[in-house]
């Protein structure tokens, strides 16, 4: 199974050592033998039709910053869109930063990859974000198939949980916590610190995401809510239809007050009746969706068995990692049984 | 898809409705035309090869008792076990009560009915905890479906997340709390009601089963724990594996000193380096697993992803039929796909 890697940060380097340590588990519980064919980071490249060296490749990031100096004499000319083109593989891995203005470079990367048919793995949130009805309808046509359970819940598989196992009963609604930067900072304020001190400690742990309005002023989780809406309502919506309040405006006393009737103040994203809003809500400290520090929940309502909630890590590299070997797992599998069509 | 219903209590009546409710969906979505062809309670049964009118069986056991009335002039000579044998039918819903002492009747009816090739769902307990290994493998020599998700978390499909949901991951150890029961008498604990108390009013509102020591006792969250333990971590144990205390001897002074600690005393079934142990632990509030009344909550600590919490009611007629509804379609899904072999 050959993999062409676009995107060589925390998530695509942990999962290039996940690989390394799965490699013989892999190849016993799944006959699958994955080969790294080609490899791109922002400055550079490097290709090996044969398979690259992850071990090797995992040093020259570290010590060069970049893959591109992977071989010693030559370097690679070939940019992102040349390789996804002309190199030969089974899937394409999408793993650049998310940008939720257009998408992209990702939305570009992926809607090639899917034209030269190659399936594709993402963990992006902004080409979905953008454009998800159209790109499921160029996966269709295009006879691939497109995973990116990765980008909703880091590790944590709530996308494939309402797929998979809610199987004759009826999501009617959902709501979460499926940002944990905000939440870190609004469990952080629940112990007396402002919202900008609160902030300033999740920077200092590494938190925050490279932007920071990303997080606190709910895009992220808007981003994460138009994904579940489309994917596990029907609904064919982008991030300008999600009505979006962040956490800039929360005071640590309306967080004290909340506390003293037994609630807390979280950044609750929520889908009833096809309205999707993110929004600082109370909400009552026994109620499982009320999770702290980092972790991400997600209550389902179905319509039969009632509340359903999932609760985990809902970032991390090796955790994100996870998310991409899963959905790789299930490409091989997929491939096999049509395989046996013919 | 032709169904033998044995059993025909809460669970059984409430899938029978959800059938009702469903039989359109079922068919777009699925394919799926359920027949009930035999129905069989403790007092009687009804037979029907081209499909029992299921409305009249509803109201018949609400009026009369007992299916055995269905037919106004003749009644059904037949045993449960004379039926699985000589009615034809793709799958036999095993829904009789629960007995942990040696799973009877339940466990003569599912291997009757995997010798004679049926497919089969059951939600009771008592014969997976008695008998779990052997079954799979009669099961599997026999070439038919086995589903039993209702078994653990009522409607709450913990089994299938942990099955289908973490590949290319690996469940190190896990723990919950499986019988909501007791958790609702811990619960009213810490209001300040004794144990007793506590009991009498899970009795009343009807939360307690028809014996109250296998809630109490421990013997249901013993039950499915040796279920979790055999089908999700290879291990082939039965109930006597099980290191049980009950929550009988917890004071409700003990409650109130964990309180104070912000903690709760919880009746914790665990599966951690392959030891099975059911008794009251103290955990903390900020737990995800520590959740409150009638709802169960299972963690799974995962060697990637780190904890995985899923959180439901894990009881309700409406919600475990919603389970057996579920499997009854996977069955349908994996027929489907066999035949495409050929």
């Amino acid at each position: 199974m050959r993999i062409i890697l676009i995107g060589y940060g925390i998530v695509g380097q942990s999962f290039t050592k996940l690989l390394l340590s799965k490699l013989v588990d892999l190849y016993n519980l799944y006959g699958m033998k994955p080969r790294i064919v080609a490899c791109v980071d922002n400055k550079g490249s490097a290709i090996d039709t044969s398979g690259l060296d992850i071990q090797r490749l995992l040093e020259i990031k570290k010590n060069k910053g970049t893959v591109g100096e992977y071989y010693r004499n030559k370097s690679s000319q070939l940019d992102p869109l040349q390789i996804i083109e002309n190199i030969d593989a089974e899937i394409v891995i999408e793993l650049t930063p998310t940008n939720l203005k257009d998408g992209e470079p990702g939305l570009s990367h992926i809607t090639s990859a899917m034209k030269y048919s190659k399936n594709v793995i993402t963990v992006n949130k902004g080409p979905l974000s953008v454009a998800f009805p159209s790109l499921i309808e160029l996966a269709n046509y295009n006879g691939i198939m497109f995973k990116f359970s990765g980008t909703v819940g880091g590790g944590t598989p709530i996308l494939e949980f309402a797929k998979r196992c809610l199987k004759g009963d009826r999501i009617v609604s959902f709501k979460g916590i499926l940002n944990g930067t905000t939440n870190f900072i609004l469990s952080k304020m629940e112990e007396g610190l402002t919202f900008k001190e609160a902030l300033k400690d999740a920077q200092v742990k590494g938190y925050a995401e490279t932007v920071p309005s990303l997080d606190i002023d709910g895009f992220d989780a808007a981003a994460k809510l138009v994904i579940m809406a489309n994917w596990l309502m029907g609904m064919k919506v982008a991030l300008e239809d999600v009505n979006r309040i962040g956490i800039t405006q929360v005071k640590t006393q309306e967080v004290s007050k909340a506390l003293k009737k037994g609630n807390a103040i979280k950044l609750i994203a929520s889908c009833e009746n096809k309205k999707l809003v993110v929004k600082p809500m109370e909400v009552s400290k026994l109620d499982p969706i009320c999770v702290n520090g980092t972790l991400n929940s997600v209550t389902f309502s179905l319509e039969y068995a009632g509340n359903q909630t999932i609760i985990g890590r809902g970032a991390g590299g090796i955790e994100t990692a996870s998310a991409v070997l899963r959905d790789m797992i299930e490409i091989r599998e997929n491939i096999i049984n049509e395989k046996n069509w013919f």
